[in-house]
């Protein structure tokens, strides 16, 4: 798989000498020989990551034992140990053989294999007692050891204040109560792109809470993700809190879940949302370990503009969305970017993805509309003509909320129009009916829906009756304006949907 | 990108020899240098694929000429010229800066690096006399060697009728016009799994279709994708049907878009369908370039049972069917992957995945049902208790059919039940609305949708009161049928659903 690649390449490049990876070498895939498909000279690859290369017999524990001996004493080296074995060894007719990969031995082969090796046939789980006994050894020995450690650790906890809340906040991921007050504040007079404001927001949360740690894949200046006071983490300089994954966003995604795994820190990872397809695998795994690991994606719609089609997302809102136990934020400006920061930090029972824009957004009035942080909700009422019922809906998320509400105020003449902010649909989905219905009452099904992205699940929320003003086909390159302007994605095209759907009736 | 690894392995290994990749190595990434994230000694990576590994200076003509002309005598290996470049060569001020990367020189610096090269300021697309002249004088004997190259064709396409034939079918992707009566008859007495049916139907193309070619990522035991009676693409053996991909699906996708630009082939690759998104940005771009590649996803659901959730599809089939341009294709039975295969193989505006079960399943009895060959049209009435308008429809797709029928069979006491079989959205979506309105009559609204995998975009065919049987999280280890049960996906659950919804009225 691709991802060895990444991920080799990268623990090379960081000395991780602590590594150690057992290549069980046993020449055999599911189609047969690996030569069938596969031809790489393994050391020379390894060494072209600066690895060490051992060697082992994989049937010969001394011989398995002398390898990882040497490579704990590595300086600054990972270490793989190609460990040369035979697939079902000692089995007198599967020895070697494909079959062994992909079938069972059977019943009569695994009988035949226990008297080849040697082994009590009638048993179906057999331990030896030398076996259970160097385990028991190993296991009272463990003991000790961590109740030297535990003893160790309450001293220190009860001794050193510093100590002790640094402990807190990296092993129980403690969170700053008041997070709100870190947070910047952004100027409704000054539009400005989602990424940006999220990248404001991030030197805030990193002063805030010393365990979160992350990077990009090479993109840290575009999702402006740098921790700019913290340092790097480099070849043999660990102590930093950006790190620098390369081109390599599967192996990104894959880090992020062990060191979510391992605990210690809270962690994210960025790169350009179109690019959220190559670390797909991983992001479903954080999924179904329910792992909080943070993705920051930018460039979230064909709004990226001149880059064309290859680099405009479409259909992976949708693509996101249906994963089950991630969470996805789409904020609509910089107030609620600053809202799904603390949304993503505190969901701490699987992923949440961030999707931020490339381009400016207004940055939304809150002292005249209700708070961001109703974005916790998941959609919320953000503007409405007037008290009352609503005679249309219009909901739209991130970007399009601009001109949801532009739209609206034109429509207002109409209708009693409300424009719903929807950055979530699984915190959304969350919340009590009463609140879903108060926020989308179930007798208002005039509805439009309003997202630079496809209209795939949103018959949802839109309805039978609803219209939607989606993208349903890949991207253009152009300047961005004129690619709203031919999309439809303007307030013209807005109010005709209104004046469309309020004739039908 | 780990597909770097994918592609360049696999090519090594199968020595093609006339590949010749140029190495931009400038060392400079978005983020800085190189060094912040990579120190691979790229020479040895590349000996380890077995390439042959050439340097040249990238800024030095007559170097990279003669590392071409070395490359081109290559016997048995491919080969990589590692260019040393500067990024912004002959730039005063950005030469060898990563700025020169992700933004433009900007009007000052593009003047001052004319200026340096010694190239006119004033001209903004200059092209030299003394280049122009070679462009055209190699123009004249290219048209020269094409227009001798087309003059051999015409005359051997007049004289020859196997080759015309040949040509015919490589080139212009001729299919046999009568392609049904290549394929076998299924016997409805014994249930089959519709990737073991998919695996006789390719036996009966490979032999009606000669341009047909493909391979699995090394699951073809288990997708059932060989040409049995055709040789295997190897090492400097070409003539083969059969491509043994390894265990790398994105270079999978990858290499089928290639071919598939090239022409001369129909193609096809197989993996598990949860592998689909490993291969996902291949995917993508095949449905952007409108190429006919046909992907063979089998195990494509929570049946796969024992294998567990890491190996059950759920929001694949979604993040299938979200993707513009792609169709996708779940027959129910071993009739309708016949058609399936035949859908795929006609469909040439753009890229095809058939979704396969790994579990038996019934084979309906096409004598009783109406005709497989529906399928085309993307969902079709299956059955129905009595003639007239429906009062309940049960939608289903591939292995839930079976369910489907069993249960309206039960329901048929209580109402006049349809089931509609779905298992294109695409095809359906392309009927006209008399069709699609006839198949699920829009004053029909108590509709259930079953199918095993995510709800997600269901709503758009069971409406605002449909209900859905559908899985909305992550599968289990268990056996299939024990999944089955805790799942709800028995009759028992479609018949306690048809009687809420007929008690909802």
């Amino acid at each position: 798989e691709g991802i060895s690649h990444e991920a080799f390449s990268l623990a090379g490049h960081l000395k991780l000498k602590k590594l150690i990876v057992i290549y069980d070498d046993n020449r055999i895939t599911i189609e047969g020989s690996t030569s069938l498909a596969c031809s790489d000279d393994v050391k020379r690859r390894f060494q072209g990551y600066r690895w060490t290369v051992l060697e082992a017999d994989a049937h010969d524990f001394q011989s398995i034992d002398r390898a990882i001996k040497r490579a704990k004493r590595s300086k600054d080296r990972p270490t793989i140990i190609l460990c040369h074995s035979h697939i079902a060894h000692g089995s007198p007719n599967k020895h070697d053989t494909a079959s062994a990969h992909g079938e069972p031995l059977g019943e009569a082969e695994v009988s035949a294999t226990k008297r080849a090796l040697g082994l009590p046939e009638s048993e179906q789980f057999y331990i030896p007692e030398r076996v259970k006994e160097l385990f028991a050894e190993r296991r009272r020995f463990l003991e000790r050891r961590t109740a030297a450690w535990s003893r160790m650790l309450k001293s220190r906890l009860e001794s050193d204040p510093d100590f002790a809340m640094a402990w807190d906040c990296h092993m129980q991921q403690r969170l700053p109560q008041d997070l709100e007050k870190y947070l910047p504040a952004f100027d409704p007079a000054k539009p400005i792109a989602t990424r940006a404001a999220s990248g404001k927001v991030l030197q805030s949360l990193a002063a805030a809470i010393p365990q979160l740690v992350g990077g990009a894949a090479d993109l840290a200046p575009s999702t402006k993700t740098l921790l700019e006071k913290f340092p790097s983490v480099g070849p043999g300089r660990y102590e930093g809190r950006n790190l620098h994954f390369g081109i390599r966003e599967h192996a990104m995604a894959a880090v992020l879940n062990g060191m979510a795994l391992h605990g210690g820190f809270r962690v994210y990872g960025s790169t350009f949302f179109v690019f959220s397809d190559y670390a797909r695998p991983s992001i479903r795994l954080a999924a179904m370990m329910r792992l909080p690991v943070i993705y920051v994606f930018t460039h979230d719609s064909f709004y990226v503009g001149e880059d064309g089609p290859t680099h405009e997302p479409v259909e992976h809102l949708a693509a996101l969305r249906c994963i089950p136990g991630l969470t996805t934020i789409r904020p609509a400006d910089a107030t609620e970017t600053t809202a799904a920061w603390i949304a993503a930090l505190r969901n701490t029972d699987g992923p949440t993805a961030i999707l931020l824009t490339r381009q400016n957004v207004a940055v939304q009035d809150r002292s005249v509309l209700p708070p961001a942080s109703s974005l916790e909700r998941g959609a919320y009422t953000l503007w409405q003509t007037a008290e009352g019922d609503p005679e249309m809906i219009l909901i739209a998320s991130g970007s399009e909320i601009e001109l949801a509400l532009n739209s609206a105020r034109q429509i207002s003449s109409r209708c009693r129009v409300r424009v719903v902010s929807m950055p979530s649909w699984e915190l959304f989905q969350k919340q009590p009916k009463e609140y879903r219905d108060s926020v989308l009452p179930p007798a208002c099904s005039r509805r439009i829906v309003i997202e630079a992205a496809s209209s795939f699940g949103w018959e949802r929320y839109v309805g039978d009756r609803g219209c939607l003003l989606t993208l349903d086909h890949f991207g253009a390159s152009a300047p961005c304006r004129v690619l709203a302007e031919k999309f439809g994605f303007t307030t013209q095209r807005v109010v005709e949907l209104a004046d469309k759907i309020l004739s039908a009736r």
